[in-house]
């Protein structure tokens, strides 16, 4: 049946809505596709679920060829499994909680691990039901702390979360395989360009972890890749750790007066103009006191020494302290720690080691992996406008381990020796993990191994964010005029416009619409009475119909211009002309 | 692509679910359609979802037909919208209520009335853009008190509800009706007995209010019909009220000695052996004493007055006190009323009137409409062990109001005259309401009319529980054996089973899933190896496909045995016949 614009769903808005900064979010409103109902939760209209349900179809039939099999889990869940994994804590704000009328702790999941863990733990025990996957698309809730960009980043989205189940490790690499096969083929079809990146697992755990990035500079994520084939997000990307340098020959440590030197810039300065030698800000050792919120509530302070020409780059921080919360230390954390002398803090002091090993403060110190054995530092003497020079790590102090926290940059090495990385920018479109055993492990699911011993199973999780995707797709197809949708996901095929006065103009668009519809293509029929071709030219180019076709003056003379929403072509065409073009593919 | 059961995520169950008292409840889990998450909310299976999905279709079809048009809202909703009606109160414990990360409030909808109605009246603002009807297929929660039955009374629910919108009563009445009869063709397709009944408004406000109900002794609803055509729920069921009676000639009250007759009973008794005449329990006047606890908190009494062979019927008084709960009086009430005499308490008393008009309690009055004006009545005398008689209504006393919490009785009157009513029982399947203008006017939901005033709109509200249907269809299709669907909403069309123990059942079996599948029937292929042909039936009885193909010891032969899970009729046919058969509608 033909859709008429006269009583269809739909009203286009003038003005872009407030607050709404990305193209996406704009035209996703003003085209009439989604309404906001609070902030980051919307509704959608009949136009954005027709262009849903066809990315839904989509990661349907390649769900299916990959041998998922659907099923369908509630938002609200128990408290319990939740509290079994440690997330019910992890989570913290992100999760909204609730109770039942009996007192009884809710939440609406943002993931369903747990659900489907225990959910196969409860109707299957033996190898031979392995492998399998099964998968949702299902409604999603995150408390995100500032709901932004519309879908992009919204407090509730529909996603595809897959989970594969083996009973070993091999069958959890060909399960993982099966649908990073299909990730790809899905983003193939739906025409979006994507780049495979290492990934942190974080708050999921696990080992293997991929994610599918759109490359494009508006990208909220970074991630590093190398002319060799190296790619991964910043949060994952590994420092290539040096060989040990030898230290044997190096001079015992020195310490220099250096008045007014509390940042790397003075100090470089300062070491150039009264030391021996051509220093860089790399030369020098930077120890940042940070502080962590444990889960438990707990703070503490550690110390991290990287290289003075590196900054810290909070979200590494966030992924290697992860699930602790990582701030700056205060004014309060420095005066309760007077052996912390700010702005000259170092691993060594003239009167012992002030931080690693045999610490005076207690605080743990961990060092960027540059500071590998050997390496010899100007850093702070923990007095007051005092350095040391050839201070070297491994000898005059040892840390408490590595971490990764200082910034990537472009030309660092890829740890893969396949050469240098460059930064670029991405927006994240599906994510592949390897669960491993985390989630068997704390809800008990084992199977019975050929052996009959019972063997805990391997998972696997598969994510891909339908509302998040159409978002993008919005986001890379428009102009200044409106949307342009590709046709695989366009919520019509085409967009039939009477534009003329006369009657002939509607009865010819009318009989147009209904071969087009006939032939099985979605019409949309702007039959308008009284609006002017102005206006429904306007509305066209807003929604993004791929294909338009306007019926006006020449209708009687049986021609009509077939209009590219992409290209801007119009040609004009006999209708049964139109009719073969639009039809013949 | 043919399903095939060795690599299906189903596994069966022997033993019947604790707790799961329904055969849909029991059936569906024990088959594998649905396993439970929390009381009363539930995981869908891949059989399970293939079911609801075909509900679905069956419903989207038939709202496309009646010209409604799809959207979809988030289940989490923000508080406001919900104040504005009254109805963030009125749901009272029934709703599941949450707040965000910086204190807002917000529901898990019951129900999407007031969304509907600002989304309208965010788009819309003139009556060109009516008549609309848009609607939902959207999973819903309620934290019923007592979750039971499954699917059929649980606290998460998947629901079409569809809202209409109207600039005028005309309007309003044929997108009722275009509803109305889209619901008729839904259950005739979905192959379910209906009858349509007059229903209370309830909880949701409005005038015309119908519900469909499947009559079935085991339903939970009671409804009345007559044979003229009459047939309404028993919350909605009117009792006629009589015409007034000459009181005139009347003698005046009487009070009588009463002793142990607290009871109606015994006050029958009592007054067939000591007074004038032959009396029954429709003689006396029952005064009830009820306690309502408002929606702001206060606790009221009421007492009302019903004829001695009437019962209170719970439901009814809920209806009609609604949105207070009511409760019967306890021992402190009374002993906080001491003009209330327990067991003796009469609108009527020698030193003026107790209840009613210029009480002296301030309790309300309220009668059952029986007690008209004229109507002489044996009652409580508000003294201890004694009543009264020829205590005339209008006369020695006057009631606050009329109320109808009487129970309903086979034989009464139907109130539109068309006969004496019957009672039976069913299961509520749809409703249609009208809403009128009570959402419109609490939202402010106005358009211009033609005349370029503003109007307040009208709307309407239909509800058809998917998941509840679904159930129900369960409950009217099962055997001892395990479920029997119709063909409208089966899982699968025909289920081949390779019951041979040699490859050529096997092979054969492969070959004709393959040929059903081609033909455009979705093919449920039992080829578990080691699985014996006994416990293949079994499943296949309890999984309820309502076509089955036997492929055994004659497939070298070409033949094989069509199975009817109905009627229980297994032919031997040809695989060309079978085929023929299977594919010939």
């Amino acid at each position: 049946m033909v859709t008429r614009l006269s009583n269809f769903f739909l009203r286009t808005l003038r003005e872009d809505p407030a607050g709404a900064e990305v193209a996406s979010h704009r035209l996703l409103i003003r085209a009439g596709y989604i309404r906001p109902q609070a902030a980051g939760i919307f509704a959608w209209l009949p136009l954005g679920l027709r262009v849903k349900a066809k990315i839904e179809t989509v990661v349907r039939e390649e769900m299916a060829a990959a041998g998922a099999q659907e099923v369908h889990f509630p938002a609200l869940m128990p408290r319990e499994s939740y509290e079994a994994t440690g997330r019910w804590e992890e989570y913290g704000d992100l999760l909204f909680r609730l109770q039942d009328r009996k007192g009884g702790d809710y939440l609406l999941a943002p993931t369903h691990e747990e659900a489907f863990t225990l959910l196969v733990k409860d109707l299957y025990s033996s190898y031979k039901d392995l492998p399998l996957t099964i998968y949702q698309i299902q409604d999603k809730y995150r408390d995100e702390a500032r709901p932004r960009a519309g879908l992009l980043r919204g407090r509730e989205f529909t996603m595809k979360d897959a989970y594969s189940f083996d009973s070993s490790d091999e069958g959890l690499d060909v399960s993982y395989q099966a649908q990073r096969d299909a990730y790809e083929r899905i983003f193939q079809r739906l025409g979006l360009e994507y780049v495979i990146v290492q990934a942190d697992a974080g708050a999921m755990g696990g080992s293997r972890s991929e994610e599918f990035l759109h490359p494009t500079p508006v990208g909220e994520d970074t991630f590093v890749r190398s002319a060799g084939g190296y790619a991964a997000n910043v949060e994952a990307f590994t420092t290539a750790v040096p060989d040990a340098v030898p230290f044997d020959a190096d001079a015992a440590p020195v310490i220099f007066d250096s008045p007014n030197t509390p940042t790397i810039e003075t100090l470089v300065a300062h070491s150039n103009a009264h030391l021996d030698g051509d220093y860089t800000a790399a030369d020098t050792l930077k120890n940042v006191v940070l502080a962590l919120t444990h889960l438990d509530g707990r703070r503490e302070l550690v110390i991290v020494g990287i290289p003075g020409d590196r900054e810290v780059d909070e979200k590494r921080a966030e992924v290697a302290f992860a699930p602790a919360v990582v701030e700056t230390a205060t004014t309060d954390d420095f005066e309760k720690n007077p052996l912390l002398v700010k702005g000259y803090i170092g691993p060594w002091s003239p009167t012992g080691a002030v931080l690693g090993e045999e610490s005076a403060t207690g605080i743990r110190y961990l060092v960027d992996p540059r500071v590998g054995e050997g390496t010899s530092w100007i850093t702070g003497a923990n007095l007051d406008e005092k350095h040391a020079h050839s201070v070297v790590a491994g000898r005059d102090f040892f840390a408490d381990g590595i971490v990764e926290i200082a910034d990537v940059r472009a030309g660092d090495p890829a740890p893969d020796g396949s050469g240098p990385v460059e930064l670029a920018r991405g927006m994240e479109i599906g994510h592949v993990f390897q669960l491993g055993r985390k989630y068997a492990e704390a809800l008990g699911l084992k199977v019975l191994n050929e052996n009959g011993k019972l063997v805990t199973v391997t998972m696997g999780s598969y994510g891909i964010g339908v509302t998040r995707i159409l978002a993008i797709i919005a986001e890379l197809n428009n102009d200044e005029k409106g949307l342009i949708w590709p046709a695989s996901v366009a919520p019509f095929d085409v967009q039939v416009v009477a534009a003329g006065r006369d009657q002939v103009a509607f009865d010819v668009a009318a009989d147009l619409s209904t071969t087009l519809e006939a032939a099985g293509l979605d019409v949309l029929y702007d039959d308008r009475p009284k609006v002017s071709p102005g206006v429904k030219f306007g509305d066209a180019e807003l929604v993004g119909v791929p294909k338009i076709v306007i019926v006006g003056r020449g209708a009687a003379d049986g021609e009509v211009e077939l209009w590219d929403r992409r290209t801007g072509d119009r040609d004009a065409l006999s209708i049964a002309e139109a009719v073969e073009r639009l039809t013949s593919r």
